[in-house]
C-alpha cells in the first residue's frame, strides 16, 4: 500500500523532520517516539506504515532539503549523525519536490499542481496521493461570494482577473488541486484550506475525505487536558492567559499580525467548547528569533472552588515544535489514506484529536478527541481496539 | 431521603469546611461550584441532595467547630460573613460530634462507635448514614495475621491484649465499627480504612459499599491528566519530579515520616498505571508551617520527542486543599448513600475519579474515570446519562 | 516637623492605600512592613517621621475614600479591620481632599491648583509640603516648542487656546503648579510631571527638589537585582521577555495603547543600562479585571554561557500592587521632605531606588542605587550610616 | 607570568570543561563568556591571563581526559567541534595527570602529592602552582584534637594508625599538601579543604593565600541577588524553600546523605546572613541521572508587605552547571596567583563573590561581594578600578 504524501511547504522546518524522521524510523535507526499510531495501543493497527510514505511536494523557496537538514541538525531537532545517515534517502526525495507553479489564472494553476501530482503517483507507482499543507500560516482571506458554490467557484478561478485579484488563498487553492486530482486534502496549518463550501462539495462530488486544522502540539494540547479536568471538577475559571515564545520560520511569520491573528483565533476555541463558557484572558504570540526552533509557552489560570475561594495554576511548556509536528504529519498520511481507503468522504471528525481548530461538530477535550480517533481506527480494522 | 454523614475527624479543616459549604448551599447562601453531581452534566441526577445531608462524627480533639470555623475564617478558606450566617446551623452540628469512644478492648471500643452511629440514626431519622474517614493520616500499620480473616479478626479485637497492642489502626477500627453498623464507609485519607480481606469480608457479610483512597485534589489531579496526555501522544517521559509545600494540620502531620511515606506511595501510583512505566523521579511533601491551608505544588516533567529531542514542561498548582476536598467529601457522602440504596456491595470503581489511590480494577486516568462516574451516576439512576 | 503629603489621584488605589498604612503605623496597629526608611539599616534616620505625615489631595473623582477603604478591604488589600480601625482618622483626611479645579486657562487652573496648597499648608500648620502624582497614567503628549524654555511656558499657558489645546498634560500641570507653589514634586508615574527643561528651570528657579518616575515594585523591581548579575557574571543574556497580567484601577487604564506604550517604555530601560546591551524579547501588559489589585508576572530569561552553552531562566511574580507601592509613596514624601529642608535643588539622584525609569545620570542596578540611597540619608543626617 | 593550575579531581566534568574552555580561549576559538574577569569592566586588569595557565592534576579514576571531552560533547556541554579542535593540546595535558598517590601514612601521602606538585613546578617552568579543589564532594569529616594545632596535626599524619583511621579528610590532605610545597589552595566544592585551624596556622607560616568554599553558580547565585533585595525593601521573607534536580556525576554523589547535607548547609547560608534571620523553608537537592549535566533548580518565596499582604515569588533556573563553573575556576586561578604574587596571606575575603560558603567576615549579598572584588584587583593591580 505505497502511499504518497505530498506536502505544501516541503523544504520547511515541519516538513523536512517529516521526512527525515520517516527516513530514520524506516532505516531502523529510530524509534517512532511522538508517533500517535505507533503507540502501544494502536500499534499495527493501521495500513499504510511509516515505511510505505513516499515524499514529495511544493515550496515557494529553493533551498536544498540537504541544507535545511543541515540547518535543523545546528540548531537541535535533529541529531546531526541522523541526518548524515539518512542523506541519499533524501537526495532521493528531493527529486521529487517541485517549485510551486504559477499560470495565467488560478484555474490554470491548480491544473499544474494537479498535474504535478498526477504524475508523482504515475512515476512512484503510488496507490494514492495524500496531500498536507505544512506551508507558511496565511492570513484570513477577503471572504468571497465565490466560496459558497463548487460552479461559482470554477467560473471564477478561470476568470483572467484571479491572477491579480485572487479568489482563493494559496492553501484554498492547493486543497482545490488535490482534490480535483483526487487526493485527500489535510491542512496542519491553520489556514482556509478546504474549509470552505464550494470544497467541501468538490470533495463530495470527488468522494474524498479531508481534515484540518492547525496541528496541535504545544499550549493548546495541554489546554485540551486541563480545561476539561476544571469542567469535571466543577471549578470555575475565571482567567485563562498565555504567552508563547517562539523562533524559526513559522515564529518570524507569525510575527506579522494577519498570521498572528489566525492562529491566536485557532487556539482559543478549546476553552468555550470545553467549559462551557469563555473566561477572561488572551493567548499572545511573541516572535523571539533567537530562541530557533524551540518554543517556550507560559500560561496562568486563575480559578474558583468551594465557598469561592480563588486558586491558580501556572505551566511552562518548553518543545521543540517541529519535532512534536513531524510525527502527526506521518500519522495523519497514514490515516487520512486508510480513510480513503474504506470511502470515507468529506471531513473527518475521528482525526480532531490532531487539531486545534478540528473540523466539524466534534469533542474538544483530548481524552474524547483519544476516543474518537480509537473508535475511528478500530472502523478502518478487523481487529478490534483493546 | 435523609442521609446522615458521619465524619471522623469531624473537627478537622476538611470536616468543618463540608459542613459549612453545605449549610451554606442549603441556605442558597453559595453556588455548589467545586461540587462534581453540581456540575451541568451532572446536577440533579442523584438523590440524596446535599440539602438531604445531615452531619455527625467523632474527633479526639474537642475544639468547638465554632472555633475552628473562625480559625478557617482568618486564613482566608470560608469567608467570614459565611461562618456567620451559618452560625446557627453549625452549633446544631455541634450537638452531633462526639469524643472519639475507647474501651478496653478494641471489640469494646468498636461496639462504642457502633452505638455512636445508630443513636445518630434513630434520633435524627436518617434513612441511612455514610461514614467518612477525613482524620489525620496514620503511618502504615504493621501487618497482623488477624487481617486475612474476619473470623480470626473478630477474636483478635476481643482479645484484652488489642488494648495495649492494637489489632487494627483507627482507621480501620472506624470502618470494622460502620460495617458492623450497616453503615457504608469512605476512606478519603490514605490510611488502612476498609483496605483489609477481613474488612472487606464483613462488607459482604452485610451487603454494604465501601470506598476510597485518599482524596484527589491537586497535584495528583493534575498528574491524572497529563501523564495520559503523554502516554496518549507517544510522548516518552523521562523524569517527573514533584515538590508539594503545604501548611495546616494535614502539613503538620504529614512532616512526620510514616504519614509522609503513606501520602507519597499514594500520590505516585498514578504515573505507572497511565504511562505502562515509572520515570525517574520522587513527590516529596515538605511541611511550611506558615503556608496555611493554602499548598504550592510544582512538578517538572522531562520528556522525549520524535528524534530523541529533549524536551521539558512545568507546572505550579497554588491551591487551598480544604476548599478543593470539602465539595468532594459531599460528593462522596451521595453517591456512596446512592450506591447503599441501589444494593451496591463491596467496593466502588465508579468512584476512582475522586481517588489518588482508587480501590480495585479501576482506571487512573481522569477522563476514564469520569466516564466511569458518569456511567455509575446513570446505573443508579433512571434517565440516561447525556 | 509637620509634613503635608499632597497626593494627586487622592482617591486611587495607591493614594489610599498610603493613607489607611501612614495612620495605621501612627496608630501603633501595624509594623512598617515594606517602609524603606524603617528597614534596620535605616530606621530612625530621616525626619519626618510617617507619623509627620498630614494627606490632602487632588483627585477627578469624587469616591468617597471609605468607599475606596471598602473595596480595597474586599479585595484584599487592606484588612478589614484595619480600615474600620482607621475610619475616624480616614474622614478627617476626606476633608482635606478636593476636587481637581478647572479654569479657562491652563494658568488659571495651575493658579488654583497652587492656591489649593498654599491653603493645605496654612490651615494645617505644615512646615512644608510635597506633591506626589499617584493619577492614572497618561499617554506621551505631543512635544510642544513651550516645553523647553520657563518663558514660552508662561506664556502659552495664559493662552486661551490652552483651554482646548492643552500646552502640558495634566502631570506637568500639577508639577507646575507645585513648583509655583514652592512645593517639592515627586512623580510616581510614567506621566511626563517635571520632566521638562521648562519645569527644570522653574524648580531652580524656586530652588526645590522633584524626583520621578515611575514607583518601582514588581517585574522591573527583580529585573534590576537579576540584569546585575548577569553583567557581573558575564553571562550574555540572548531574550528577555516578559508579561504582565493585572487588574485594577491602574491595569484597566493600562490596557488603553497610549497608557500602554508609556508604561512598557518606562520598564525597558533597566536593561540595556545595566548590561550595556539590548536583549531581544518585549515586555507585555494586559488587563485581566479578575485579577483586582494583584498582579502576575512572568518573565522568561535566555543566556549563553562558557562554551556557547544555552541555558535559561524564568521567574513568577504574584505581588499586590498597591501594597508594595503604598510604603514606597511614605518613603519618598519623607526623604524629599528632608532633601528640602537640606536645601536640595533639582532631580534628586539619590531616589532612583525606588524608580522603574529614574531621571539623571543615575545606577540602574538596584544594589548601586542602594548605596547612593544611603548615601543620600547620611548627607542628610548628622550620624553616620553603619 | 606561567602559572600552574593543578585540579585535584582532573578527570571530572568541571575540571575538563575549564581545561577544554582555556585552550579553546587561548586558541582564539571562542569568547570567554561567563569569565568574571574577562568582563568589560575588568577585562586586562589581572595577570596571568587565561592563556597562562598551564593545567596538571590528580585524580582517583584514570578516565582518559579525551574520553571524558567526548562525553561532555555527548551530553552538550561542550560543542563537539571545540572538543576535537583541541584534542591535541588536551592530549599534552593528559601528560600532567597523575594518579592520586597513597602512602603507609597520611604524612607519606601528604609528601608525594607535594612532590608531585613540584615536579609539576620544575618541569613546566611554572612562576607558582595554584591547587584547586574540584574532586567529589566529601561527607563532613568526623572532628579530630589534631584539626585545632599544627604541630599535633603534624604528628598525627605521621602515625601509622592515620593509614587506616585518617586524621585529615581528602580534601584537606591535599590543602596540607599544597601548602607545604608553597602552592595556593583553593577549594571549589563544601568539602573541609584548608579550613581547619592546624592549616590557617600553616598558611600563615608559609605566607600562602587560600580560598573557598563551594563555588555558587546556579540557585545560591540567584539568592544572593533576591534575598538583599527583599531586605533593602523592608519586605518580610516567611518562607524560602528550593529543590534542585541534578544529574552527571555531582549528582550521583549528592544522591548520598553525607554529601547531599554538606551541599544543603553550605547554599542555606546566603539567607539569614543577607535577611538577618531565617525563614522557614529547606533547599532539597534530588538525583535524576536523566537530567544529565543540566541541572534544574525551583525557588518559592512567600513574603509579606505592607499592612501584612501575602506576596509570592517564584523562579526556575534551568543551567549546565560544569559551563558555569569552569570560567569561575580560571577566574580563581587568576586570581589566587595575583595575590600570591601580591603577598597576600591567609584566607581571601574579595573572592567571597565565587563561593556560597565564603570563608571570613564577608558580605554575602552579591553586590557587596563584586564590589569587595573589584576593590581587591584594584588593590593588585596599578590601574584604578572605574
Ligand atoms: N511546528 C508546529 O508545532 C506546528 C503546529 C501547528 C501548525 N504548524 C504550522 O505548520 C506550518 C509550517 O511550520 P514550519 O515551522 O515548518 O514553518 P517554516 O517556515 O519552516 O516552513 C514553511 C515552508 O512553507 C513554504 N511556503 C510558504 N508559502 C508557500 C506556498 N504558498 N506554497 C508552498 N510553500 C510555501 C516556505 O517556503 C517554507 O519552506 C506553519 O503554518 C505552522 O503554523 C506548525
Ligand atoms: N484537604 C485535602 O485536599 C485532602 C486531600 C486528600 C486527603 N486528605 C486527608 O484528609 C485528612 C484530613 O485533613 P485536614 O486538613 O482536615 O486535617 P486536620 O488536621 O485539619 O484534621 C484532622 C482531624 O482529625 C482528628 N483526628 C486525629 N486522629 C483521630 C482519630 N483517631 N479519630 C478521630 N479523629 C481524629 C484531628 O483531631 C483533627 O481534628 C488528612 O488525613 C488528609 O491527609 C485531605
Ligand atoms: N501600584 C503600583 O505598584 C504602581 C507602581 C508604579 C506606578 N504606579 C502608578 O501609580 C498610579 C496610580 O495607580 P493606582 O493603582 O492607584 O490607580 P487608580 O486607578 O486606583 O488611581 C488613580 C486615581 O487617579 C485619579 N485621577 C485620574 N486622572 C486624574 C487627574 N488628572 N488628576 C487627579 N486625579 C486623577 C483617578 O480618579 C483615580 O482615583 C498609576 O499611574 C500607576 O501606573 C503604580
Ligand atoms: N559544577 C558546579 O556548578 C559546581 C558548583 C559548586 C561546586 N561544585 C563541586 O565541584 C566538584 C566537582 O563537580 P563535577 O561535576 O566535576 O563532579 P564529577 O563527579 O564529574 O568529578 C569529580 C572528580 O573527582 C574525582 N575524585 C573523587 N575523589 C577524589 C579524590 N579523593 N582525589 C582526587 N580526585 C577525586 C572523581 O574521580 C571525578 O573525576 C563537586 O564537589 C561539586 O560539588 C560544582
Ligand atoms: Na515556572
Ligand atoms: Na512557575
Amino acid at each position: 500500500m505505497r502511499t504518497g504524501t505530498w506536502l505544501i511547504g516541503a523544504r520547511g522546518s515541519v516538513a523536512v523532520t517529516s521526512m527525515i524522521g520517516a527516513l530514520a524510523v524506516r532505516a531502523g535507526l529510530i524509534a517512532p517516539t511522538g508517533c500517535v499510531l505507533e503507540s502501544p495501543v494502536l500499534r499495527e493497527r493501521v495500513r499504510p506504515g511509516i515505511a510505505d510514505l513516499v515524499f514529495g511536494g511544493h515550496d515557494v523557496t529553493s533551498v536544498p532539503l540537504e541544507k535545511k537538514a543541515a540547518e535543523l541538525a545546528g540548531s537541535g531537532v535533529v541529531p546531526a549523525a541522523l541526518a548524515q545517515a539518512v542523506k541519499d534517502d533524501l537526495a532521493a526525495v528531493e527529486q521529487r519536490v517541485r517549485p510551486l507553479p504559477a499560470a495565467p489564472t488560478q484555474a490554470g494553476t491548480a491544473q499544474a499542481i494537479a498535474d504535478d501530482l498526477d504524475r508523482f503517483r504515475r512515476r512512484n507507482d503510488l496507490d494514492r496521493v495524500v496531500v498536507i499543507n505544512v506551508s507558511t500560516t496565511e492570513p484570513a482571506p477577503a471572504p468571497h461570494p465565490a466560496h459558497a458554490s463548487l460552479d461559482d467557484l470554477r467560473a471564477a478561478l478561470a476568470d483572467p482577473l484571479s491572477a491579480t485579484d485572487p479568489v482563493l488563498p494559496p492553501s484554498s487553492l492547493a486543497a482545490y488541486a488535490a482534490l480535483t486530482a483526487s487526493c485527500p486534502y489535510v491542512d496542519f496549518t491553520p489556514s482556509t484550506g478546504a474549509r470552505l463550501p464550494a470544497l467541501d462539495a468538490l470533495a463530495r462530488e470527488r468522494g474524498l475525505p479531508y481534515a484540518g486544522h492547525d496541528g496541535k502540539t504545544g499550549e493548546t494540547l495541554v489546554k485540551s487536558v486541563l480545561a476539561p479536568m476544571f469542567a469535571q471538577r466543577n471549578l470555575k475559571v475565571r482567567t485563562w492567559s498565555g504567552i508563547n515564545l517562539l523562533g524559526g520560520g513559522d515564529g518570524a511569520n507569525l510575527a506579522r499580525p494577519g498570521a498572528n491573528a489566525a492562529k491566536s483565533a485557532s487556539k482559543q476555541r478549546v476553552l468555550p467548547e470545553t467549559l462551557g463558557y469563555l473566561p477572561q484572558g488572551e493567548t499572545r504570540i511573541d516572535y523571539l528569533e533567537d530562541l530557533g526552533d524551540f518554543k517556550t509557552a507560559w500560561d496562568l489560570v486563575t480559578f474558583e472552588g468551594f465557598l469561592g475561594t480563588g486558586m491558580r495554576m501556572e505551566f511552562t511548556w518548553h518543545g521543540c515544535d517541529s519535532a512534536l509536528a513531524a510525527p502527526l504529519v506521518l500519522d495523519l498520511a497514514r490515516l487520512t489514506a486508510a480513510a480513503h481507503h474504506a470511502g470515507r468522504v468529506g471531513p473527518l471528525p475521528g482525526l480532531a484529536f490532531f487539531f486545534k481548530d478540528p473540523l466539524g461538530e466534534v469533542p474538544h477535550g483530548l481524552a474524547d478527541q483519544w476516543r474518537t480517533l480509537c473508535d475511528l481506527v478500530s472502523s478502518l480494522t478487523p481487529e478490534p481496539t483493546p
